[in-house]
């Protein structure tokens, strides 16, 4: 095993198996973005230890900030050797002197989205948020439509809205309409919702026309975030048919600010669930490819109380097959294009990656530490959603946090 | 009437009263991108103009290219002051001696997308239109779902996917799955279609949280151009149940090269139709507030043959209201950001904006002029759509056009 120079706890969450990449400023510097590599409880500061260390000006030009797209668009060929040198600043006792200096408390870091984004896309993986969804959304149907099994569902979100961790929320207006109602009213969402996900961050581009197989998804693929993709209830279910969720999403949409790239997670890959359905060949993971399931597990707080664990190992679609689905049309990919699991539900009580699952529609509300109960958001709540995958040697690889308060919503009448 | 030093036709559709902007490169000058101005049938590089008359360094600034971004960005006063050095350049004889070497004929000029795409929505704002639709995806039920006459229905496209006028469109492969079939297949779309659309160009950003109110509307949108949305409909009817269109939509979304700025459409202006339905206070264009319908004739034409003419001056919701409802939950606007109107259709045979609609989902093909009918597009097709407006004097104001032809599929199981 690799051993740092640096004093890092056994258990700690960001050891050299992990080594994820973010962007930040500090008080004292301003708003010179730089990246940042988390270590223990420090941040590196990556463009200094490229100075100091003389790696070679090509790969420190990739860390030269002010976001991680050049890195992304570099190849995974260039994100090997990039990872190479940090184990190699981080390990090598001669590096040390010159390494040192450019570490930073962690706590110092003011950290920001990590890349421009380019395209969001949000899919619909986990067979049980569907199935909730389909029963608490279209009562009295099917809960799975019949296209489920066959494709992974998903739709574009708006890549302006996607805010780094920590970002305030503001409670969105919006028409809303409940049955009972004769007519839809304009103004504050009244069930603000959470939906935990596990995004993943694209770096090399494809052509236009040109489908990126299966076996190409670590070519493209450069890391793996956080997402909560903040929902209101009420406005996605008075607009969203026929043409899909808009303004009930397309408010805020946030990530954590560390991207853990797919090199820290080969000991979280796992085998996807059976699937009752066979799949198209360009959606085939089962003969020889190496499937993307991860065992990621994930924890929901709601003002500190955990309220849910979802499972990430179980997804029905893996990341894989959610590329192989994006591309098959021809579609290009471009560096910084985001593209979410959609909620991370369980099949268990307390598995539910939405308040609306979690609580069933508000008839079983969740009772936080102090007392009071929760159906959906309040004003003035922080949500905040964690995971953590194995590492080597029993060691776990941490993705940091997606943390989000919600702000009471502005007067619709005012400009 | 302002009369300029060049020998304009008077029937011009890019006269004074026009000046669309553009981006171009020319065989000569190889790819340094430039921002061109198209007045008759030649283009004047702008900053070569701007440096020409020693235009104002900060205005000249926005012209210096390689997108028109800057210029966007700007906003709306500075919009007016370049728009009025424009044409004191073309209209003021001492400016002819500077300005006539910065003209060139349009057809040396290669024309590019004209700006960055920032988030790329489309709506579905044609009344008529959105009942053919319900009919043929939903029979059986209401065609217009209970939402549609109280909110713009808008969904996110994919601003990656969006490519300038000319650029060939290869045939998508997607799940196909015909009422009678046991199963979906992967393979060509069958049933390849356009959708003919009017484009809004958002120049000046808004801060996440803050709506666009119907009156603001200018001095965000700078412009306006054509949109050809290719849709797969065999491919979009199986996927966009629940969560609306995705792959039947994402291969190509096709823009004209020319965007008009709204100063160029002040004849264009007129009424919206009469709404059945009460508008919320945020949609409401009644009282006072200058509505934004506009009065452009679009013309859709198959290999050479004129098969469409979609008027948009009776489209249900006005770009206006679009954004306005676009924002109203506090998403946030970019310099870039791209809305159509969705598929502009109006009430008679012969002015549907999609194959689909005018052949009646291929039951009443469309006769071509060398005698061959067509349901959807074959390979080889190519679809053009114009469009013109109403100007000063009798005069038009053209769009240009947005063209595209079909390629043939690529095997799906090649690499």
């Amino acid at each position: 095993m690799t051993v740092s120079w640096l004093d890092l706890p056994a258990d700690t969450l960001f050891g050299l198996h992990n080594l994820p990449y973010g962007v930040f400023t500090t008080a004292v510097e301003g708003d010179r973005r730089r990246i940042g590599v988390a270590v223990g409880d420090q941040v590196l500061d990556a463009a200094a230890a490229a100075r100091a260390t003389g790696l070679d000006a090509r790969l420190a030009d990739l860390l030269a900030g002010p976001s991680l797209n050049p890195l992304l668009a570099a190849g995974r060929a260039d994100w090997t050797l990039v990872r190479a040198a940090l184990t190699d600043w981080l390990t090598d006792p001669g590096h040390r002197a010159a390494v040192e200096p450019c570490l930073l408390p962690r706590a110092e870091a003011v950290l920001h989205l990590p890349f421009e984004v380019a395209d969001y896309v949000d899919f619909y993986a986990s067979e049980h948020h569907a199935t909730n969804l389909g029963r608490l959304f279209r009562p009295g149907t099917e809960p799975l439509t019949p296209n489920w099994k066959h494709l992974p569902i998903g739709y574009h979100g708006r890549s302006g809205s996607v805010v780094v961790s920590g970002t305030p929320v503001v409670r969105p207006n919006g028409q809303r309409k409940a049955p009972a109602d004769a007519a839809p009213s304009i103004g504050p969402s009244r069930r603000l919702d959470i939906e935990a996900e596990v995004g993943f961050v694209v770096g090399v581009p494809s052509a236009l026309g040109t489908p990126v197989p299966l076996a190409d998804f670590a070519e493209h693929v450069f890391g793996v975030c956080l997402v909560n993709d903040w929902s209101a209830r009420d406005i996605q279910a008075w607009e969203y048919v026929p043409l899909g969720p808009f303004l009930g999403k397309s408010f805020a949409t946030s990530v954590s600010p560390w991207v853990v790239p797919l090199d820290a997670l080969a000991h979280a890959r796992t085998t996807p669930p059976a699937r009752d359905v066979e799949p198209l060949p360009y959606l085939d993971d089962r003969d020889g490819a190496d499937p993307w399931a991860l065992d990621l597990s994930l924890e929901v707080r709601l003002n500190g109380t955990p309220v849910s664990r979802p499972p990430f190992a179980g997804m029905y679609w893996t990341a894989a097959q959610q590329l192989a689905h994006l591309t098959v049309n021809g579609a290009g990919l471009r560096t910084g294009d985001l593209f979410a699991s959609g909620t991370v539900s369980g099949p268990d009580r307390g598995t539910e990656g939405a308040l609306i699952e979690l609580t069933w529609n508000g008839e079983r509300p969740v009772e936080l530490a102090d007392g009071s109960v929760r159906s959906f958001l309040e004003d003035g709540d922080e949500v905040v959603i964690t995971a953590t995958a194995p590492g080597p040697d029993g060691s776990r690889v941490g993705f940091g946090e997606v943390t989000g308060r919600v702000l009471p919503a502005r007067d619709p009448a005012s400009r």
